[in-house]
């Protein structure tokens, strides 16, 4: 990239990313079979042995974890921000649907911004063709998946979402000892196969959001019969950030386990910024396209047009962008319904259509236009996410009469989308008590057929400004838990300012663990393995392997070392909570190893007899090991 | 207190105790009227007025909360943690009950503590009379609830659980529109009356802890009718913590919401740092008797006796201990039902114990001796917690036949103690899936006899070391929900090691967040005052209002000031997450006006005819308001 001095705080020189494998991982990748050229990445969790007191030694296997950090993590591959990532779903097996192949943008905005030399500078260097489905025709995956045809992309989601676990259920039962789930009607296989996958995409109750020209992008898929997905909101507003940090910033969210990353910047160079970003991003990258039509009719709500809405949206299909938020919901007849509201519209979005019905006292033209807007999207397959214009944004304001009137919208346009074979996710709350969540995944499933369902949160009160990602993955666990399909992040800093890369992992990880409290509770087949794994491990003092099955090995060490810093303390048998002498573990360790010595037949004997006459063996047994 | 030099580590030198008013806070405080001595504290959170776009100002009243923290944020109360906090109760109105006034430890390790040489400098200097049941009676709020005596104590709760809303209620009823909760069965009355905390006593369906030696305490309660409570667990291990650091620890966490305290001290001068602790808190103190007989015994568990166990419950009772962690249901028969689990006990209490059982061949004695240990604890009113030394250590184990069998027998144990008027609260999980949480709530219920449930979070997945203030609090809330009356807090460093002052604040907080969530689930009335008040200066853009009504003013106002440091940025109509020109709360602000400027029966009209005829109106209006 250019690095001569130039006047624009927003520059890329200060780029510094993120790089190197997450401690005690190890990248490797799975082979398509319906197509070899796939490669799946995946991320397997080295383990140590254990040590049994008798000697013996136990080999424990390396878990195989699902794995959305992109080839950042991967020391094999070499990364090249100004390049951006290899275009390679390009060089997988092509459909058959006619594509034109254009060497220049066809959005009037995008050819300006290509001929503007005032933002050379910040430019993309590496211009890639444009592709689009040939007039008429439709390139969606729910289009193939509902003429029986299985895409690259298909079979790409289906062996990831097995997460490479088939080998460790033969070799390792033991590890797949699971408690029965409540799935809530969500129906998960044991193996997803990608004639499931494609059954689920023709029945619009799963997305792959994968946009044609995003090559670079390692397809996933959103569903409530797959694994929950987490969202992370990445973006510069007119106030601060860099593009530089936001490129950063999506490397950052997706190594902590961002599903896809939504980029919601408002402020300048907003279209080169989008660029950087898609260009080197393994996951989908989602837009609220009405945010920069807004920019160029400079913030004047009742300047914003069809037309100019309309070229904002090729111009973004056409940079590569995977799914949109479209408010088409926000009708001109629900606008009253939030006047008595406690804090009215809080989606950005949702108040700007607000505004412009008003002024226009005419009809949303993102609902009048509805049709148009699936003849491109379907053009590039690009995935709506139907916005929740009118969601609440305090308690107060939960499932109320203009929340559930747009979520009743959002389903017959979910219809005319599906006319068009243009894949469908749903976005949801909000704010709302804990009592009141359920309500929220029964009305989406009926009023909108099943489609995935997007939440945000919901925060399930609004008394913790500062601590948000936590009063949100409250009831972030809960929706997923009912069938919610992809929890978009909350993080520290809601309310009160933009996301630092703190505030971005914090919410990452901590939406992790409420995707992962929701696979566990639906009972999703797997999902209790690195669980049983992680609780292995720490009964039996592997620190190293404890850290290493953590969400984030990295605080996890660091929290262990601010008492303990030594290096002999991870193989210790105790640590700094209880001591050495007061370890409840190791106390337990020294029972069922006589318990286990004595045998299975023993034990039941044992059992039946009170353990008595057994008692006098464990003291002679028990005494010295106690103090070691 | 002593500033000689002295050899030993553990002084209270360093003490450093954390003094003044929560932010933007102003404490006030209730009057009894049975007992016109009582003075029950409150904490006002003081608003600033809202200024509407007409010019008029809006008053916003003073949102009184509850408040826990005692006199260290009163800054009308001199403090000197040498001196101890004043021994309030004692010029309480007394009750009929004969007392012995004792100036001497009647247990033999008291006596010898005091008289110890070595361990004077540490000792806490004030030396207060001990009190004691007459023999044959029984001092415990239970024994007088079903006498039908409402207790100083009963009126005290009563009162503070009403927040002091009742003013409020009448002025602004509007802050208390709420949504209809899910009870599960709580019985929550609008206005809780002395006689239906009397009630509940009685009933066994709630508790006061209160020690008659803990003076100084601020008396609470626990039950399922009443606000949901958090505890904080504070202690040092062998190794590390300073006495200094407990003290300010026990300040530091009921600063930021903890109810009550555990004190789970197994290191050195546990006995010394248990006094310095009581004497100062006004919140009720728990402890885990076992860990320091343990320490009694050089860590020996088969060298346990009932006489050691019975004096060290003697020690800690006149120290003025309100509740025991007491783990009788530990049965000899029920532990090798642990053999097979995947992390065994985890519970150092029921380790040590199930370790006591196999290696002398014979019942529990905490079991054997159940009575006796009722006799103690109706001669000083301590409470009961009867331990779950089998909770699950992992999500493999959760709601297993061995924690299953305990928790019966925690039941049977309930009974006896009632028989003898002794309070009874049970503690339960662990760890536990989502779909596993509501099992544990209903069988606690129903095999405890609604005694009061004390759970420590349940974690929903293990995979999450550093994070499991988090992991827990999704399961707190939905507990909490169900209807546990006690959250125990886990922090961040939760199988990592010992937390210090910001993992406290951290897991208090989060805690808050889990206790406050469940109880706008339920329903609790007055519960949604403090989130609308709080949504209200949010959505006016009342900054000040924003972080002082939030449970952490200061982590608010620090998050809001690294995007926007500037004094003005407090007054601003926006923030750095989306800027000036992009605020959905100021373009609602615009629409509500203008819905509001034009009256009820136009919006009905403008409603009916889709708002049509007023648009006009309003892009007159708006058009040059958006942009300021």
């Amino acid at each position: 990239m250019a690095t001569r001095p130039t006047d624009m705080s927003n520059t890329l020189q200060e780029a510094s990313i993120t790089l190197g494998p997450i401690p005690g991982s190890r990248k490797t990748y799975l082979q398509g079979e319906l197509y070899p050229e796939l490669r799946i990445p995946l991320r397997e969790i080295q383990q140590t042995d254990s040590r049994n007191r008798d000697g013996s030694i136990e080999h424990n296997p390396a878990i195989p974890v699902y794995d959305c950090s992109g080839p950042y993590t991967d020391p094999e591959t070499p990364i090249d921000i100004h390049a951006g990532l290899p275009a390679t779903r390009w060089q997988w097996t092509a459909m058959d649907t006619p594509l034109e192949h254009r060497p220049e943008p066809s959005s009037a905005y995008g050819r300006a911004r290509l001929a503007d030399a005032k933002t050379a500078d910040l430019r993309f260097q590496q211009r890639r063709e444009i592709r689009r489905a040939a007039e008429g025709a439709n390139v969606s995956q729910m289009h193939y998946a509902r003429r029986g045809i299985i895409t690259p992309e298909m079979e790409f989601v289906a062996i990831r979402e097995n997460q490479g676990l088939e080998k460790l259920r033969a070799s390792h039962p033991e590890l797949f000892r699971a408690h029965r789930g409540e799935p809530f009607g969500a129906q998960l296989p044991e193996r997803v196969t990608p004639e499931f996958v494609r059954d689920e995409i023709a029945r619009g109750r799963a997305i792959i959001p994968a946009n044609i020209n995003h090559p670079e992008l390692e397809p996933m898929i959103i569903g409530r019969n797959f694994l929950v997905k987490i969202n992370a909101n990445i973006g510069n507003s007119a106030v601060t950030s860099s593009i530089a940090e936001e490129v950063e910033k999506m490397v950052w969210s997706i190594r902590w386990g961002a599903d896809t990353v939504m980029d919601l910047s408002t402020g300048k160079h907003i279209h080169e910024t989008r660029e950087w970003i898609i260009r080197n991003s393994p996951v989908p990258i989602g837009t609220v396209p009405i945010y920069q039509a807004l920019e160029k009719v400079d913030g004047k709500a009742e300047d914003l047009t069809w037309e100019l809405y309309r070229d904002t949206l090729i111009e973004q299909a056409e940079q590569g962008v995977d799914y949109f938020t479209i408010h088409a919901g926000v009708l001109l007849r629900y606008v009253p319904l939030t006047a008595n509201r406690l804090t009215g519209i809080v989606s950005r979005g949702g108040s700007i259509m607000a505004k412009w019905c008003l002024a226009h006292h005419q009809e949303s033209f993102l609902y009048t236009h509805f049709e148009e807007i699936c003849a491109i999207m379907k053009a590039y397959d690009v995935s709506f996410s139907l916005g929740d214009g009118l969601r609440p944004g305090s308690l107060a304001d939960a499932n109320d009469e203009a929340q559930f009137a747009e979520l009743h919208t959002l389903g017959e346009l979910t219809q005319i989308a599906w006319k068009h074979d243009v894949q469908v996710m749903i976005e949801g709350p909000g704010h709302v008590p804990m009592q009141m969540i359920r309500a929220n995944m029964d009305e989406e499933l009926q009023h909108c057929y099943e489609a995935p369902f997007y939440t945000l949160g919901p925060l399930t009160t609004d008394i913790a400004p500062g601590y948000d990602h936590i009063t949100s993955a409250i009831g972030a666990a809960q929706i997923g838990w009912y069938g919610t399909a992809m929890l978009c992040y909350v993080t520290p800093k809601e309310h009160l300012g933009l996301p630092d890369k703190n505030d971005v992992r914090e919410g990452a990880i901590t939406y992790k663990i409420a995707a992962h409290a929701a696979d566990l509770a639906k009972g999703h087949p797997g999902a209790q393995v690195r669980d049983n794994a992680l609780s292995k491990a720490r009964f039996e003092f592997r620190w190293e392997d404890q850290f290493h099955l953590g969400l984030d090995p990295e605080k996890a060490r660091e929290y262990h070392d601010e008492t303990l810093p030594q290096e002999g303390a991870k193989a210790a048998h105790f640590c700094s909570m209880c001591g050495p002498h007061f370890c409840s573990m190791k106390i337990t360790q020294d029972l069922q190893e006589y318990a286990r010595g004595q045998g299975a037949e023993d034990l039941e004997k044992a059992r039946a007899q009170g353990l008595q006459e057994k008692a006098e063996d464990f003291r002679k047994l028990g005494k010295n090991i106690y103090l070691r």
